[in-house]
């Protein structure tokens, strides 16, 4: 393929190959302080691209955007138990506001269900108050020691969600809602990424939650990356912050809470899961750009078809871009589209014009095609709808292919060298996590056989450990 | 009018009822560390709204998103010397990080001027790098002694944008353009807000800037407030991060550079340039509502029909709720949406529905008008079209009102307390602005006779300084 000469492969170096990719498409740079990232323009497009997808389906289900402040006071922090214990190595701190010192130093949010919870406690009264469903795009700090661009920087941008019910049930029902309606949702009809939804082990459960539910993927390497969680809080913070309503009998009650998050690091999951030797290959309905139109060289008249062209297809609901850069090598203006990971290429030259034709390129396959100018439009719309297909079915048979049944955790850990491995719950047993933690192989979630609960449903007792490596 | 028992009265107390309205509309709260805010779902529903429409101009200029950290190394504010002894009075500032001190404390940005140029100098080569037009929306911190929810916060939320361009003349254009077609565009347009576009005065310009450019509104009090500014950087940050390109010719030159800012204090000046004693009046283009459909209570298919009419607003295009609460008396729930400021009310009750009509209300009017169900979203519309160009009038008409021509500092002074003074520049003079200062009276901009440039055209040198008391 024409791009593969920029690029380390995958095959020689995946983690180095990863980060080719970032600065030859010009996705990310490394922040001046160490662990931060600075997200360059297209990187931010596929981002924005993300934020639409999610928020759309965040709202869908109700929930409210809102914004909480970035400082909380330190003792906030404290209120909860297990929340500080799993937060405090990570916190930045502000000690100096103004040019004085501060009397009480404030923290970085690293997560921010401290200070939502505060304010819950100050407007839920009654049940005509519940559910409160609040969602927040913003930035959040944790200190990061071995930080890598998009997968754990610390500064990443994320949503985060907070919401209170009346009941347990109710609480674990949205839980599940969003794992399902929003995350998994998003992933697979969006990102073409499969992913595995299931609970975390009490190890890998969030600071303060009393149950995690993840989504799972495989990058192309086969290691695992968690993809966004779900947290049903039970009353942990509702006794922490006092948060407590006037039931319809008028009894006086705490609430049952969940919060949930997904972040940036989604970008990093899309460069790993669908990239290849030429670059990214994006899937067509999180694309910015779906498709370019190719100007070949300067020739009369070449430039002003190809604005028609580039006018039809936008009117035709794809998005477009024109590249008229005919003072740039033609080779090297594809190699960067490649690397660009966009799905369809109309290429226009000279003679395809004289013929009324254009060639359509698809990026997935190499595939190229003499079209009708007047077809144009058809072609990229149907190469964009296999494409999105095509990029799910290739993931989901990579990840089959690499998921291997193991009855022993010593077999669970080999065969996680080369994907997921899956162990029934009870061979895994109380020590099990504990040896494959040691040899470096953790457990994803438990799951039941058929991939996950459905969204909303009440799932059954998990029966199946996925375990892997993972980012 | 109903709500107005609710509120104090802007006229026995304008700040306070600033206060209460923010309040009882549900927009902000103030933030547990002082100075930093809360901003509740209707709050961020409306910024939400400013950001897409702000977003939207900005990208029509060319200008792509991207994202900065937040965290910026102490020296990088040193090399500009105008820019730290400007900002640094206000910063915070990290000083631990992941449990241990820092070697090098960092802060959290006030701007990001310095990370932004210090990538452009990686970034930019030459010519066919330029212009490079670059925004980010992010939250900055500037600590803040007497806060002001929306106005005046340690931390707010804002848009910066960072361009450098090959000549002076272009980064004026663009500063220009910027001012005009972005920011007065969207507040005269959108906001209902008439401003003045003008510069700022040497004591009043953005520290690191050789001019401001800025939009400047009256408020319902006669006190002005900075909506929006725009900088041209000349080459300063240029030559303090050493970004230079080879021009056409082959020679090395230092850029020319932009920036610009809009920021959450627009809610707050959406809440005092059109708010009035029953609470928000929302200009119908930016209302995240602009319509609700209130059943007057419980009765056999209201609940049924009012949400047939919900749904048929909303194909004419039109941003609609239902509010079918009738647990809750109809007298509370229409001061409710009066205090939210929602355009048009369509309240449908038991005999309206017998007889096959329902009344439209408008906030601004409070005309009530009563018209058949299948003629309800034409007279919405028609409402919500005219209701956009009254309240501009009506607050051109009060600046009007409230803006005195003078012909000596003394009397701009007096006539500040009213509203906005004009005075012919050279009888502002070089100690006139001091003058007023001490007065507590600040020159806003300096102004054509015409009300400021047009959008990306040469300002002649400005003939007029605007004087008011400002926020």
């Amino acid at each position: 393929m024409a791009g593969s000469s920029v690029l380390t492969s995958r095959a020689d170096d995946f983690p180095r190959w990863y980060q080719d990719v970032l600065a030859k498409a010009e996705l990310a740079d490394n922040g001046p302080v160490r662990g931060t990232m600075v997200i360059r323009p297209y990187g931010f497009a596929i981002w924005e691209r993300m934020q639409a997808e999610i928020d759309q389906r965040i709202k869908s289900l109700g929930v409210s955007n809102a914004y909480f402040p970035l400082f909380i006071p330190e003792s906030f922090l404290h209120k909860e138990a297990e929340h500080v214990e799993g937060f405090s190595p990570e916190l930045a701190v502000v000690t100096h506001g103004g040019g004085k010192k501060l009397e009480e130093p404030v923290v970085v949010r690293p997560t921010s269900e401290t200070v939502v919870n505060w304010y819950f406690a100050k407007w839920i009264q009654g049940h005509r108050d519940l559910p409160m469903l609040l969602n927040q795009w913003a930035n959040v700090v944790r200190w990061e020691l071995r930080p890598r661009l998009f997968l754990r920087t610390t500064e990443f941008l994320w949503q985060e969600g907070h919401t209170a019910h009346a009941t347990a049930s109710e609480a674990r029902s949205f839980a599940l809602r969003v794992l399902g309606d929003v995350y998994r949702d998003f992933m697979v009809e969006v990102l073409a990424i499969p992913v595995l939804t299931g609970r975390k082990t009490a190890l890998e459960r969030f600071a303060g939650a009393e149950t995690t539910w993840t989504c799972e993927a495989m990058m192309g390497d086969g290691k695992a990356l968690q993809m966004g969680t779900s947290h049903e809080l039970g009353q942990n913070f509702a006794r922490a912050f006092d948060i407590t309503f006037l039931d319809e009998t008028g009894a006086q009650s705490f609430v049952w809470q969940t919060s949930w998050g997904s972040t940036t690091r989604l970008v990093g999951a899309l460069v790993m899961a669908h990239g290849d030797d030429a670059g990214l290959r994006l899937p067509p309905r999180l694309a910015p750009v779906q498709t370019v139109v190719l100007v070949v060289r300067a020739e009369e008249g070449t430039a002003e078809a190809a604005l028609t062209l580039a006018d039809e297809l936008a009117g035709a609901g794809v998005r477009v871009e024109t590249d008229v850069r005919v003072d740039v090598s033609f080779g090297r203006r594809v190699v960067d589209w490649e690397l660009k990971g966009v799905p369809v290429r109309v290429e226009l030259g000279p003679r395809d014009l004289a013929e009324g034709t254009a060639v359509v390129v698809r990026r997935l396959r190499g595939e190229k095609r003499t079209v009708r100018l007047r077809e144009v439009a058809g072609a990229v719309r149907a190469a964009l709808e296999d494409d999105q297909a095509e990029l799910l079915l290739e993931a989901t048979d990579f990840r089959t292919s690499r998921t291997t049944a193991c009855t022993s955790v010593a077999d669970a850990v080999e065969a996680a060298a080369e994907g997921f491995a899956t162990l029934p719950v009870e061979v895994l047993g109380a020590d099990g996590e504990a040896e494959a933690n040691r040899a470096g192989v953790s457990v994803r979630c438990l799951i039941n056989p058929d991939g996950g609960p459905p969204a909303g449903e009440e799932p059954g007792e998990p029966q199946v450990a996925v375990l892997a490596r993972a980012y």
